[in-house]
């Protein structure tokens, strides 16, 4: 059964302090499906673009094997833009603009066949869009949802309803104490995992990331780089390494999950050594196990 | 030979969001010496505090067979104080006062016998005075050195002569972006090391502790804790663990390093379980070690 991917599609304009570059491909459905192509196929996207879409941005998905059926193009619409700064430190991102186009009357559709999927990854979009895809599937047995400060502050109650179906949550850790409420870190997670989710991710940027699950924490560094060009998708890369990793070893187990983690830091490392997603578009499977190997040794003793 | 710390050893005011302590037994040293007392003896400690200083702070040295021959009590001096209150996020210290009394003049005498050891800890306080100790000794073969931001400002020439002579530099993240004026930590790490220390260990609070040494990054996870009643004295404690434990076994080379780097968290982990020195005060060797072992559960996959 395919990997089922819902989210945004969409064009960026970025800008960090080293290059800049125009009309890239983005969005969070992009950059999941890109990372879990490595690992497994067949991999389903959910998503719409207007039919200004660079036929080119078509042909990275099929390369990468990625199944087109759920993409609705909108005739005479416009796709989703999306123009960002960085500021030097990389850790500050100003948005320039949102034009949301087609985006903003999305109503995801689920092909037939998408909807025996089992694995689901629910990028971060509006929470009632991710309980709608939810309610069109007919046994979601592993659903992985990101979300953000703007769904946790504009659509708290519906948020929490789709965090009842959910069985991982990853998100970062702003975003963490937002949604307990909580400034401690580890108090918060437990809250959290409260609502719902069995696993909870929270992503730390350059401190890495850390897995919460039942009498368990397990702690994930960071890839040490000098250089990081472009962090856009890094967030995402690494719930597509995660879930594409999982799907493609169908273990649900804590063991397995704690690699899976290690496999999400792998491709959001390589997400931002290039722009936009460069870093993901020319891997081989044993440049990503050789990164493997390398957080191994980082926290080895 | 006998481990060798200097440093600060004063009384601390401690007022965090859940308690507060006045006359609490504090200083650099006095961390460092607690932490380090579980892992090896003897234990020499120079600093300076007036007639005013608590007879049962002197005990609790003396319990932890700390020697004090080096320790200068001036007649008629007020001892050091240092009084500061923690935020609610416990991340910030607003400090309230720094009465530095008898250690204004502080000059560091080595005693005779101390003037062999060849393992010696620099506490953070002037780069001239750790300069001072340094040209006492015969031969210091491992020397471990503490700063932070006030030195790195006001004194960067002396601190970088000092820098020249250190096998270890022990550090928190702003420390390093601003000893190194360079943003990204693996960057700065590189710099700092070209400045003279073999080994480079970055503090990052509730991420942490990272190592760099030649061709090597080493993370080390934090240990994942609800409630943390009192930072003060953390990052000596680190420094404690970390130096007593290679004093115990007497081997520099990197795997017993990275052990040393998850002893220094153990023991800062224990530090901040409770207010000022009690969380150093009765530990068993069992509880460090079992410890210990739940770091290398925290990032083993």
């Amino acid at each position: 059964m395919s990997l089922l991917i819902v989210g945004s599609i969409g064009t960026d304009d970025i800008e960090t302090p080293f290059d800049s570059i125009k009309n890239a491909l983005g969005g969070s459905t992009t950059y999941i499906s890109l990372a879990a192509s490595y690992f497994t196929a067949p991999i389903s996207i959910v998503g719409v673009v207007g039919d200004d879409f660079d036929k080119a941005f078509i042909r990275t998905f099929e390369e990468h094997n990625i199944d087109l059926e759920g993409l609705q193009i909108v005739q005479g619409g416009k796709t989703f833009r999306y123009g960002c700064k960085y500021q030097y430190d990389l850790n500050v991102r100003d948005t320039l603009y949102t034009d949301l186009n087609v985006f903003e009357n999305f109503d995801p559709v689920i092909p037939e066949k998408s909807k025996k999927s089992s694995f689901v990854v629910l990028g971060n979009i509006a929470p009632k869009l991710q309980m709608n895809v939810l309610k069109q599937l007919y046994n979601p047995k592993f659903v992985v949802c990101d979300t953000m400060n703007f769904w946790i502050e504009r659509t708290k109650e519906e948020l929490l309803e789709v965090l009842k179906l959910v069985n991982v949550l990853i998100i970062n850790d702003s975003e963490a104490r937002l949604l307990a409420h909580e400034p401690n870190l580890i108090k918060a997670a437990r809250l959290i995992r409260e609502l719902g989710p069995e696993y909870l991710i929270i992503k730390k940027g350059e401190h890495g990331a850390m897995l919460f699950a039942d009498n368990t924490v397990f702690s994930a560094p960071a890839y040490p780089m000098e250089n990081i060009f472009d962090p856009t998708g890094a967030g995402d890369a690494f719930a597509g390494g995660f879930t594409g990793y999982l799907h493609k070893t169908q273990t649900i187990d804590l063991d397995n999950i704690k690699r899976a983690v290690i496999y999400g830091s792998v491709m959001a490392s390589f997400c931002v050594e290039k722009f936009s997603t460069k870093g993901l578009e020319d891997l081989s499977y044993l440049q990503i196990h050789d990164r493997f190997l390398e957080f191994r040794e980082l926290t080895n003793f």
